[in-house]
């Protein structure tokens, strides 16, 4: 390993952007504004992707797949929509390009210009309502419950790996329900399932809120959202439920015949976590040193690294780690045995640290003497010497640890940094100090909510499901206030 | 159900359409030559998804993922992958849309012009190994083995469901190596891989073989490829594995340093398979009835339907089917038990053939007392009846049973469908008679092989890789031959 990385109170951003890097998660590509995702964060992504795509499906889900691609005139028919999301995006003009008549390869064929422009989708509400038109005509057609798994572009100006960038991977839930009531409590479950997995996988504590009208979803008629704290004190946004209403229904005529046979619009809902939540699990949890993942996400869940001085050695460390490797196998534990001799054990611990690997056995004569070996954590960067009796056990045990001690950690560090506050003043003075969550009285009006942004780029991140009905005055306007809301700086 | 599918020998092509829209498996979107994949026909793809995932990951793979977007500059680097990919293609101008001043929605904002326009990748070659280059400086970084699942945009002019669409859904591998013959042997461990999966999960017999210089793919040295045969007589390539040689590492400049610490270009290989085997797994398949899915891809492998005249039937039909679902499950079976009433049992026997179920269980009141049940088996559409004593094993070893024998009926078909042909008289009147596989001389020009395409349509499919050494004459020019190539009408 090269130089140590940038320290979290030096600088936050770049030990973040340094980090990503050096763990091999992300880089950015030659196209502006997208990330390459590398093999190891890939895999990351890939295990948020197994456990979420299961847990709809327990619900009832089906995944599909719909076009990459919009007609321009989709976007303007839901009227909030296109004010959202038909701004900064990818417009595909021409479908051809041929050689160039002076010799420097390839041009735009001016001949292959569509009639109607095609956009990237930046999400798929639109095209996804035009084919429901088709498939929903009667009751007995609803629910509709699908996920997509798919890439979306949003032309972003500034962009960082994972948090902001102009394409990135998500998945997209819209679906479709004969009433309110049943369109809101699916929003509502869906919200449940993303802070369960926020919570179980991600070992990330979140605040399940509803956004204000400036925050809402361009076409929404409630966000529902989580969110979680980072190690900066700036919160980020881990995952969106809307409650559509009516909207998409009536802008692409969705109708179904109920069991009267009366004709009405379809209610509808949408969902999604994206490749951003890669960005909270690095900041949520990572130290100095490097990465540190959950067990349940990580791709490699326990290292072996053998310390020998001759062949001898190694060959019967190799044996007894090939015995623990095949226990902690069948137990469904992944684990990687580095006997790799180019690079020296101290090397390897430090890779292994800032991969984030939850535990690191090491191996020497002594080890093997005793018959024990080093057991090394992440997290809390502890080690200790074990006997090989029961080792899998252990091990097994010590992993389910790690991932309720990583949660409880982030959990605490949540507690300290989530203040109440009373006063304007001390509200800029929190923000400006130690950040975090501030909970705070607001007179309800959009005015104030931007205001309170301009003057200290703070935004209402939420009001909290389980805030509690308490008499106040806003803290920016004095006008009266029913309960407190979740104000923070936000990624 | 509504009317009959047409039948293949009316219509093979409106059988085709028509039964991939009335099993639920995709449709057209509004979005020219793009579809939708609908929850019945992606829950297939995603069996095949898994599948092969597992075994690229066996041997060694991982997953990543890399831009969609393409600077239009990257296309013209290496000479003949510009030739065969850089011209019918979705082209990227602007970044950003705004409100039209005469009101009508949106229009392109000519003040967001790219400099370089970017192309939405049709495949991804060139953004990968400018990635590589970064990745790749010495021998132990190689061999670099990763895959992508992604989305490609190749733009076509006519297109069908799943067999050629404008935007696909595939896998890309592509693998970096340090020696041309390490990268040979991963070319054709690849094609073995799709062959296996293609054999042993599709139950879908191909053929392996060499393609000819003409249908190389556009900057491969080699290209190997899997060839299948449909039912009305023609070819289907299923997938492609290339030898790319240095080709794209020398367009990229991507060299590593060797142990002797020399500088080389790096050998690349890369292989894909896509939506397109939907396609090949209906066609090879199905009857004028509906889907014939082999049970390993199926998405519910077994229905049981409960035929009853009174709610205490039901009951007690309802409690023998809940008993079976959960010894069928324990094996890992699917099973959905369909007591829908609003459709009687005739009509969800014709939807269940429609959608390829593979076996059918029937429970009426003879069966309620003489504890059986009707067994149908949708391949061979036979009918028995069974004890409900180890019905369980029994179904376990009859869907085994249906995998292989609709492997083999595909097979007999192919068998029967391969001639040798040694005039060019006999090659015409087969290929308009029959069709199907004609094994032929070939000069190995390809002026002969371009005239007898312009003549018959035939292309040669591939040169099997199982093909012996033989003397024999050209069918079109009469000059000597060493080896028959396989030549047929293709999709």
């Amino acid at each position: 390993m090269s130089k140590a990385l940038p320290t979290r109170s030096e600088n936050y951003s770049e030990w973040y952007n340094e980090l990503v890097k050096r763990a091999d998660l992300a880089e950015t590509s030659a196209v502006r504004g997208c990330m390459v995702i590398k093999p190891y964060g890939y895999s990351i992504w890939e295990k948020m992707q197994r456990a979420l795509d299961d847990m709809f499906k327990e619900t009832g889900h089906q995944n599909a797949y719909f076009p990459l691609f919009i007609p321009k005139s989709y976007l303007s028919k839901e009227a909030s929509h296109v004010e959202g999301f038909a701004k900064e995006c990818a417009v595909v003009t021409h479908y051809r390009l041929k050689a160039d008549p002076n010799g420097n390869g390839v041009i735009v064929d001016p001949d292959a210009k569509l009639e109607e422009e095609l956009i990237v989708r930046p999400t798929s509400e639109t095209v996804i309502w035009s084919t429901y038109k088709n498939w929903i005509q009667s009751y007995r057609d609803l629910p509709l419950l699908i996920n997509q798994w798919a890439n979306v572009v949003r032309w972003e100006m500034r962009t960082r790996l994972f948090l902001r960038t102009t394409e990135f991977l998500w998945q997209e839930g819209h679906t479709a329900h004969s009433t309110s009531a049943e369109a809101v409590a699916e929003t509502k479950q869906m919200l449940e399932i993303y802070a369960q997995f926020a919570e179980e996988w991600m070992a990330l504590p979140v605040v399940k809120g509803v956004k204000t009208a400036n925050e809402r979803f361009a076409g929404a008629v409630d966000t529902y959202c989580i969110e979680a704290l980072m190690q900066d004190g700036k919160a980020l946004q881990a995952g969106t439920s809307h409650f559509l209403g009516q909207n998409f229904a009536t802008a692409f005529d969705v109708k179904f015949q109920d069991k009267e046979g009366k004709l009405e619009y379809v209610w509808g809902t949408s969902w999604g976590v994206s490749t951003r939540l890669m960005g909270a699990l690095i900041m949520a949890h990572s130290d100095d040193a490097g990465l540190v993942l959950p067990p349940k996400l990580a791709p490699i869940q326990v290292v072996i690294i053998p310390i020998y001085k001759n062949e001898e050695q190694l060959t019967l460390i190799s044996e007894k780690a090939a015995a623990i490797t095949k226990e902690l196998r069948k137990m469904g534990i992944s684990v990687k045995f580095d006997n790799n001799d180019a690079y020296k054990p101290g090397y390897k611990f430090a890779e292994y640290e800032l991969k984030g690997v939850p535990v690191r056995l090491a191996m020497g004569a002594r080890d093997l003497e005793n018959n024990t070996v080093e057991v090394a954590r992440r997290d809390t960067k502890t080690k200790e010497t074990v006997s090989l009796d029961g080792i899998a056990q252990f091990i097994g045990t010590l992993l389910d640890d790690i991932q309720v001690s990583i949660y409880n950690k982030a959990l605490t560090f949540r507690e300290e940094n989530t203040m109440k506050v009373d006063t304007f003043e001390e509200f800029i003075r929190v923000l400006d100090t130690k950040g975090g969550f501030i909970l705070a009285h607001w007179d309800g009006t959009s005015e104030t909510e931007e205001k309170i942004k301009e003057e200290t780029k703070a935004t209402i991140r939420c009001v909290p499901l389980d805030s509690v009905e308490e008499q106040g005055v806003c803290i920016y306007s004095g006008k009266p206030s029913k309960r407190r809301v979740l104000f923070a700086r936000a990624y």
